[in-house]
């Protein structure tokens, strides 16, 4: 990688902390060269720690940066859509955080946007860049389980969510939420998309969500145009640790992805054995996040599109969108039909 | 136990040679009293073995005895209903193989004669008295893991079937052979009766079925009266053997039950680390069937009714048919529809 | 398997009860033809159960039973060398459980009066005959591991004797009460003899053990003649449970044997996860005491020696005396000074 | 921590660069001030990559820097002695990879100079800082396991030694090299000093090592002055991967840190189950490297003295002596007698 791409990141929530050290530190062929965030005392401390050249507090004002390659977009899902075809009309290679927007619709109009200009465009499916995915996803193109038959995942959070972060039509409910990483994978190690669902959802635990019209445990089953099945669980309440699996069922074998023991230690006593579970999803995906950047960096390099791109965001868009319709109607849902 | 019960089995295939020897070297309290078996071969062999005192080729012959206290019924499923009934008339206390019978009209009537006559009456989910389900139910109810919110479960064989076990009409198709057990488990496990179904099908492996009309996979979404969710997938394909997961997630905790590592040895090499994986079903659950068998002598001795009786048995098969016309229709299922 | 061989088993106690239980119900070929026990009551139990034709107060009545063929001495460990010598002058075929002798030069003897009246000897180190290193032997033969380099293993107790388990003199002391089966485990699976041992031993938990003159933890390394490594560790204080396990590091991999989950339950708590452990000797090695007796029975069939005979007792022995010395003079052990 | 310490890095090669990395992006508290590296390339890629301000081709010129407040020493072993002394004449904290010294006497020699002038001086016992190891050094504080009574220690290595590294006047020999972690872990997690070892050795694989009179396995037998016991085995030949196990035995209870699946992932084929094994040191302790540098530069803040100190160093380097040569002379090694 002779050039060093110019590199901004918008948003210094969570996310953009993470992205915003590992473009300083740990992403080679990029140079920090910007950040966007309207807090003032956020973005000080990013300068202070990174040397970066540029701080602004207004996004347009990064995009008009005449030197700056690529975005990486980490602000609130809401603001996705708009910021995207922004920094597509920049003409800046953009890399943003899952999902691009909520709805189909706007899903779709961001496709259009970023199809017209014809900018590079990455999205955060990160588990598509863990090692034991991308094993997996070997494994199954080497033929070692035979046909994929049945897709399961298992995808649950130690935690009900915060009251700001609580908002379906923010967060786009529990299914979209928490079942998109999912919906990705489904695709994506089935090698097959999606033709139809039937779900079903409640509400225990977080009983707060109640007020805001969502729900804090879901099951969708999936059918896929070749036949295959699929079920996929989310939930808020796995107050145990952070629970992350995943499965695939061949004709020939299965793959099993994930593990509940976080460190290697096992304490024996008279009560049993005992051992810790993963606190958060920092230790289960930390390099999986570093890979997806660099994956990024390399291709803007190689002037090639991304593994994960637009389609994709739109595709499992569209399966979240009807899981969610059809744990609310009680139907089975065609994707056919929401695509039109 | 002062008096040994005088036993009797119907029926010496697979499961009865199995009772037959247990009831002759392991269940406490009975006498291996009568078999019943056409095959005079089959019948011979088991008498030169256990020394059974009376040897009938038909049923009847057996079912007259005066002395006989009880009976195992351990024949093909489509001739349970009329044997319980048979036997319920004959004065019998009855333990029989799972399920009593393939639809919610017969197992009524089996019921009702069962109900009218007074006898005890125990059916055949083994997977209750497995030492794992019995300590997963004692946690439960100790509210170890607080409500159960859903319930989980994978039932996979490592075969498909044979030609002569294949007919749906008398194994009650794909969900109804393998499911049952895990639809009994659902209700016991979470304390709730399942409210509705949706399900999806699929036959992709063991293409044979086509001709019968049944599939090899599916997937059954279930929820609860209390508001609980459920996934239940069984599968012909698992053809790296035999595998029977449970997990039960509650709003405090989880449990999971099952395992793939069948006996404790790890070979590391150069290409990784490897373990064996369960053969067949007795290697995991031959003890249940000891435990079970000893329950209904034990209940037949202190005169109280057995843990899993008739009702168990109409309820789970309720929720396979109701499973099974989700997936041929595409339609939520309610329950309540189906018992009128 | 034409005639049914004829058993006697000597001595009811705890092992005693289990292979009576086994010859009388799960072990092909064989007739349980006498019991010998000085205990009335222990002695009725088991006919009673059991339907034994000989019933015998005195050891000598039994062996002098002329049909008799085999006996399966399980009386206390003191009592083997004698029994032995007894059962073979009267011409029986003997399983004896392990060890048959707690010096060399007893076991000397009992091999010399057993060579010359040339019956079968077999004695019980059950662990050769469980599936797991069963089939670590079979990985070794087929060379999956290399050459085999370091022999390792752990046998930990979960109890401190009885006092009237306890003095050294009857058995043999904690190296040796504990350590044979793996002295043993570690000939047949290195597939070479041990040449020299050093250890280390002390008394920390079961401190009633001092009065006796006895340790409850040592650690022994081993040197094989073939220029392997070796150690093996044994404790009384593992009150977490049973905990056996056996690693084998070869030139080109390695095997593990053991295992600590029990039954196949996790529990997942914000605690962490905990599951149980393997309770006691039974839970681990029930099968292994059907196999190693069904074994006996089928060399007797067959008229060839038992694969465990009285020279691998008296190098097992070797080894232990040889450790047990090391611990004390705190030297180096040649075996080959000892037996001399 | 107010104001940031001036850091110089001494020595490129693996462990160097590492702590180089470490120190320009992830160690809070301190600047990468220097680095001394002989070779120009080495020494330009880090000054390029990390723009550190002083670049240093001899020692002398880093440690003449007046406003250098530590140096992190990662040289080969056989230079540390005197690069401690120097740095420590020269006034500066000091971070060095471990051994400090091959024998005991050049330890002393260091620990002497490092006591007379009284810097800071931190040993790379990286272990100790693992998230595992911390958390079974606070549950045996806590007493979850009772007493410590045998500590047992697994470190084997997925190759035999280079040639460049395999004399052991460099590296120490195997028992030095290799064993020196786990003597340290066994001082620390059992809270008393080693006060006498047996061993034996072999060399079976890495057959090369005999022309530098090096072995590839043994196994070290320990005794602490508190009576507790110990094994520690050391290997070259783990071709399978980096497998490094420890085992704390308690008279309540047992602590196991490690374990063999590096990403959780498991193949399940009718073969069996299959899973990867850990590949390298970093896989398994990258974490631990990047805390313990953490620690030291916490400890220089707040002027404190490290938590593994010199005298750390000489404990561990004198039990290792000990080991090595009981397994040379085939006798009981009293460590009280090699520290007069």
């Amino acid at each position: 990688m002779p050039a060093s791409l110019k590199v901004g990141v918008i948003g210094l929530g969570r996310m953009g902390q993470l992205y915003t050290r590992l473009l300083a530190t740990r992403i080679t062929g990029v140079t920090l060269y910007a950040i966007a965030e309207i807090d003032t005392s956020a973005r000080q401390r990013a300068v202070a720690e990174f040397s970066i050249p540029h701080a602004c507090s207004e996004v347009e004002e990064l995009l008009a940066l005449p030197e700056l390659d690529a975005v990486v977009i980490a602000t609130p899902t809401s603001t996705h859509a708009e910021l995207v075809k922004a920094a597509a009309r920049a003409g800046k290679a953009i890399f943003c955080e899952k999902p691009l927007a909520l709805t189909i619709e706007e899903t779709q109009a961001v496709l259009d946007v970023v199809e017209q200009v014809q900018v590079p465009l990455q999205v955060g499916f990160m588990r598509r860049f863990d090692t034991a995915y991308q094993e997996a996803k070997a494994l199954i193109a080497a033929g070692r389980i035979g046909e994929p038959v049945t897709f399961k995942a298992v995808s649950r959070d130690p935690f009900c969510p915060r009251r700001e972060f609580s908002d379906p039509a923010k967060s786009g409910g529990l299914i979209m939420d928490m079942g998109i990483h999912d919906f990705d994978l489904a695709r994506w190690l089935m090698g097959s998309e999606v033709e139809r669902v039937t779900a079903e959802g409640t509400i225990l635990v977080c009983k707060e969500l109640a007020e805001v019209g969502d729900i804090d445990n879901a099951v969708v089953n999936l059918r896929f145009r070749n036949s295959a099945l699929g079920n996929v669980e989310v939930s808020r309440n796995a107050f145990y640790g952070y629970d992350i699996r995943t499965e695939i069922l061949g004709s020939e074998g299965a793959l099993q992805i994930g593990r509940h023991q976080h460190t290697p230690l096992l304490l024996l006593t008279r009560a049993g054995a005992q051992h810790d579970v993963t606190p958060y999803l920092m230790e289960r995906f930390g390099d999986a996040y570093h890979t997806q950047l660099q994956h990024f960096a390399q291709c803007l390099h190689d002037r090639v599109a991304p593994a994960v791109g637009g389609a994709d965001a739109l595709a499992a868009c569209t399966i979240a969108v009807a899981a969610t319709q059809a744990y609310q109607t009680g139907q089975r849902i065609d994707l056919a039909a929401l695509a039109s």
